[in-house]
């Protein structure tokens, strides 16, 4: 960032850059927040994180507010107004999915370290949100397409595998023989884990469309 | 409305405005309407008011299918056209969950007296919908926004007093003794009534958004 | 289609046209094979047919994702940018419901010729998607808007008698003395079903609002 005078050269739309970044910096702690959380066998020390988690997600909601009011103000944008719109619609679903997917952690009362799913769908949701982040990161100056093109597609991959990851969770809970409340909560808890990645696509998928038109 | 030969000089955009009134007057019926519903225990006493809620929402649905057609026909609008779209968009769906949630009291024969949940949903969703309406009467002259802007936050405070409605609803559910089918019915229905609060705060945020731009 | 050097002279964003014929002509695929999927009693004889279905659904999502990449590249477009937005989604969406609701009687292990209301659904799909693809052929002159509307009033019928298909299937379960886990599944298949008619009325009203506009 700009320090002392320079900044008041800095064109005013170049908020929304700072404001996308420290959204998905933000997504990051979540992401890496929720592999502490199912790595926890403590329901109390669960508690505390998913407390923590709560908090990032309430930042969250600050940093998508301002960046509606500052579409509001801003008539001139760096790029699309509903590209900014979708954008900003993304990250804020993918910060509310991964907090929610922690709530219902505890909530539910569901021991994620014996189930495998949990585990797995927390890493590729990292994983997912790095590419996002580095994505995002890119935007900026848009000179290297081809990385951002290579984020896109390891996002693509990743939200690939973690329909996978859903079906065999699905397939494993209707084979098992818990009972009807435990399978109502774990599908709940699988579906929640899959949309997040879902909503890591969708960010990509604005990425891209900005990248056809500017790049 | 203006009547004789003044309507001819009424800039034809205002429509969006009596529109919008016509849709939340609506909707405070749909949500007075469902509050008689859920505190009604005879299940053909209830049948007639659903009947009757199904009538209102079939109006609407006629405003929704107006607003789009106008903003067809209007090249110059009050306000951007994605905020009427999307503002249309919101009111339509908090009247479709609203006669949703009634229809299925009696589709799932359910009691809506012996559940606290629901009866504190549907005073939750009056007084949500009652803010909206408020708000709405207030785009005409965009010049009272302190006071938008209190209702809006005050659409907030209710849909987070109805998450918290909701997990309570959901937590006494699993902890009760009823059989898989009823609870799957009364999850579902839960589900619908948090939604509708929740196309209430998506209705201010718009009318958040306008205020941003032209207030 | 302009031959010979003619095309030349075809303006760029005709391109469109056929990108959205493309697609429901390709929708039409998948809901002929969701039929033959629904009266074939044998699993693995079904697996096949929905292998197809995954391949047919690729090549949807390429046509969606060139018609986003055409709509990067072109600034002057044959109707609004939004329109062709929620056109693209919506045929995308149906798409996907399809594959989804024919892979999910598999995955779930349905067997589709015991139970009247699978059938019933996958008749009103075909009848719905052809609707579609009757009005999307009529948008590249938009000369018979009275027959547009015509498809459009068409799709919405068949909508509701999704409704009630839906309403009827659910009563029926619920009464039914199935397992929980049994009620589960089909509970989530009549749902994916329903929602395809409701995404064909969306391209429907997207279609519409085009017409309105520009006819």
């Amino acid at each position: 960032m700009a320090t002392g005078f320079l900044k008041y050269f800095l064109p005013k739309d170049k908020v929304f850059y700072t404001l996308f970044e420290t959204a998905s910096d933000n997504i990051e702690l979540l992401a890496r927040k929720f592999i502490l959380v199912v790595q926890e066998s403590d329901f109390n020390k669960r508690a505390i994180l998913i407390k923590e988690m709560e908090d990032i997600e309430h930042k969250n909601d600050e940093i998508s507010h301002q960046i509606f009011i500052e579409l509001g103000r801003n008539f001139i944008t760096p790029f699309d107004r509903e590209d900014i719109h979708s954008l900003a619609s993304a990250l804020d679903d993918i910060a509310d999915y991964i907090y929610g997917a922690g709530k219902k952690i505890n909530f539910y009362r569901i021991d994620p370290l014996q189930d495998d799913g949990i585990q797995k769908s927390a890493n590729a949701i990292l994983e997912a949100v790095l590419a996002v982040k580095s994505a995002v990161a890119e935007i900026r100056n848009l000179k290297n397409t081809h990385k951002i093109v290579e984020f896109i597609i390891k996002i693509n991959n990743i939200e690939n595998q973690s329909d996978e990851i859903f079906d065999s969770c699905i397939e494993k809970l209707f084979d098992s023989d818990v009972d009807a409340k435990e399978l109502i909560k774990r599908r709940e808890l699988y579906q929640e884990l899959e949309l997040i990645t879902d909503k890591c696509e969708d960010a990509g998928n604005v990425i891209e469309s900005i990248i056809v038109k500017y790049a």
